[in-house]
């Protein structure tokens, strides 16, 4: 049997100020990085070892991941990043409140914007875009740059990356971690279970839980679950579904 | 003009206590870990960027990185780790305080043991070898696992990764960190310097600090030098001078 750990990053900064975050470089807080600690706690209780991870080139996954290396001792694992992993980028909505948004537009207009499958949030202005003097992504095609992305294009990246990168690691035996953005998880999630794209709106990705994907010899996915306290998940699930209320 | 930086990792636990680490998986102190970030500040001060990162598979030197690539906001790059870049292997004397093995069996025996260039210390019983029962190299041929090691020994598995993997990535524009180990360094650094056996007894290698090597575009070493204060870095490589005096 194959298995996938995919792990939402910890509590970000601006999860916490509840801001848009999109490709913005925020790092986690305390709380974040206990989150990841207590992932890789539970994931070696539970007998987990991994041969590779695989995270995004923003830095609240990355670290989040190497708090889940620490707890796991596994500093030593290879591990890939890919801008492919990021989070779906927030265009011009990226460091706006989420409540504050909300009382201004609307929930019902920042639930479009949050979790609609094909409209994205308002673009940002091209010239402005900071990812287009990042080193980070200096060696991509400018055109792979986006200035504001619905989920249906966050799809469109990580796909290639599961196609490409993921499915053949892990059909080869490989065990891998994957450590991303709720985003990018969901997508990938959304292509395993076949989901439509109107019942993703409702799905939401808690911070910090590892969450196992269990296939069979053709990567059909037979079972999924999160590790760790149910109602504490469940908890943290409808929180991040709260967090486009205007309060 | 193409470069290189290495950095020894920062202050382990087992260098506070002065023992022998070799290959035991010590982690780095308040100090390492202050060191770390305080290369990672002046080589960001001094405008360095790096493409890519290598380090071996031990934690205080996957650590010492982690650091360096948080001050310098390069969580994101690539990171490559590698058994090779291990620190020499210390046989049966890992673990023992370098000072009580002095007063034991003298301050020459301690030297030839610490900086000969072709004699080992005394082996591991190869049944007692932990190296060979841990999951890091599960994937390596058993008969690359050492029981001990002299310099020499360092030298013959450093080289193939300095021709096969880094020199290659140099020659082709990359810009390089390494961050090893005194004696995985002092390996590359003798080949590099083409330091005689009898004269590389004598050279240490101070914690946390960058060294940078500049090279013609034959990979020929033009100069090289510490970044950081002077005084500081010769009081830190007489320091690790003096760790096998019997006080």
């Amino acid at each position: 049997m194959h298995k996938l750990v995919l792990i939402r990053h910890g509590q970000s900064q601006w999860n916490l100020e509840n801001r848009f975050s999109g490709w913005a470089d925020v790092d986690i807080t305390e709380q974040g990085a206990a989150e990841a600690r207590e992932a890789g706690e539970l994931l070696t209780q539970a007998g987990y070892h991994f041969d590779v991870a695989h995270t995004s080139v923003l830095k609240r996954a990355v670290r989040t991941l190497w708090h889940v290396q620490d707890a796991m001792d596994l500093m030593w694992i290879p591990v890939r990043t890919d801008w492919r992993l990021n989070e779906r980028h927030y265009g011009a909505l990226t460091g706006l409140n989420k409540a504050e948004t909300a009382a201004k537009y609307g929930e019902d207009q920042v639930k479009v914007w949050r979790r609609s499958y094909d409209i994205p949030p308002p673009a940002l202005e091209r010239s402005a875009n900071p990812s287009l003097r990042d080193p980070r992504y200096a060696a991509l095609d400018p055109t792979l740059i986006p200035d504001t992305e619905c989920l249906k294009d966050t799809v469109a990246r990580v796909m290639p990356y599961w196609d490409e990168v993921l499915a053949p690691a892990i059909r080869s035996g490989q065990r891998v971690l994957l450590v991303a953005h709720g985003n990018s998880i969901r997508a990938l999630v959304k292509y395993l279970d076949g989901i439509s794209d109107d019942d993703i709106v409702e799905l939401n990705i808690p911070n910090g839980v590892p969450l196992v994907y269990e296939f069979d010899d053709n990567l059909k996915p037979q079972r999924h679950y999160y590790l760790g306290d149910a109602d504490a998940i469940a908890a943290k699930m409808a929180a991040v579904a709260n967090q486009g209320k205007a309060k």
